[in-house]
């Protein structure tokens, strides 16, 4: 059995819906030693989430970005708006999308779709690095 | 200890939510063999997605698939348009209920709540067959 | 290696979304024995949910239940209407928060960001005591 737990730190992106697999995958070489197993991953924020997406047309992730914006508009009648326009517009959206992800992993690899991505998913203008908790376990190769 | 992994596929359906708890089931026979355990399942698409939801009125499923509707409309100024007017709306719904689930398993079955059951999201006119993976592990009966 | 699987009773409460965070610790003194590992929680039903958002001010969990109340209305044109104005309007918000979290544990207990805090939605005007299944694995101190 591999048994492991890892804080990762995202580097800070602009507000918007971001690519992280590759990032995330360099980050724990360990799952090339993973024969069948799983990822889980905690993003340690409530104004940025994770999600499951398309991984290969940038309009799709522009597009949700859009949806969400309308969805949680910074017009809405907060009562807590002492953190700026984006704030409770960012809780909303983090609420929505969730701050956490569990993946399988098959073959020393993610076990994706071929059109899933794992998308970081930054509601804030200036959102700074992100803090992420990983755990992996399953079978040795 | 217990330990498994299985590609499955669901067959496809039309665009709506529909229960699975009974096809899921009886893919997985050896949930039988787990006194304490759980399921994780990942649906590999984009466009679909799972979830918890009431397994007795077909009705609630039917509302829930109008609110989805209404929410992610098919006339909202989308930029991703190339996959027909379904796609764009299908791509938000997937992100506002997840392609991902973790069961827990007691006893030998899926430990759900009494009016709870495993629903498909078939967010797309015409989805084809889904593909899943699913990971079982747990202490033997 | 530690396995626990508990059932729990979360205490009634009103509509509303309501920190549950120290209830479940108190729950689950196991945690105290863990050095890595994850809790899985299902609540199982389909009318309250689980997330994680800000545990400090209380504005924001108002904020996020008016959000709740304005995307799901009472007045949308439901078709199930028997149990009541507010029954449908919580699975709808049941499916887009979700009925499961998986956290991670490390030295003894929940590994969340600063501002985390398990939060229990309570959709309903009267949803009485609320049960879960929680499970622990992972590597013993």
């Amino acid at each position: 059995m591999i048994w492991l737990q890892r804080r990762l730190t995202l580097e800070p992106r602009s507000r918007g819906l971001h690519l992280v697999t590759r990032e995330l995958a360099d980050s724990l070489p360990e799952l090339g030693q993973v024969a069948s197993g799983l990822l889980h991953l905690l993003l340690q924020h409530t104004s940025a989430s994770l999600t499951l997406n398309e991984n290969a047309s940038p309009d799709v992730r522009s597009d949700l970005r859009a949806w969400l914006d309308a969805a949680a508009p910074e017009d809405f009648p907060w009562s807590h708006d002492l953190e700026g326009p984006d704030d409770m517009p960012a809780h909303v959206k983090a609420m929505l999308t969730g701050p956490t992800l569990t993946l399988p992993v098959a073959d020393g690899r993610l076990a994706l779709g071929t059109w899933q991505g794992v998308v970081l998913c930054e509601h804030r203008d200036r959102g700074g690095p992100r803090s992420l908790v990983a755990t992996l376990w399953g079978q040795a190769r």
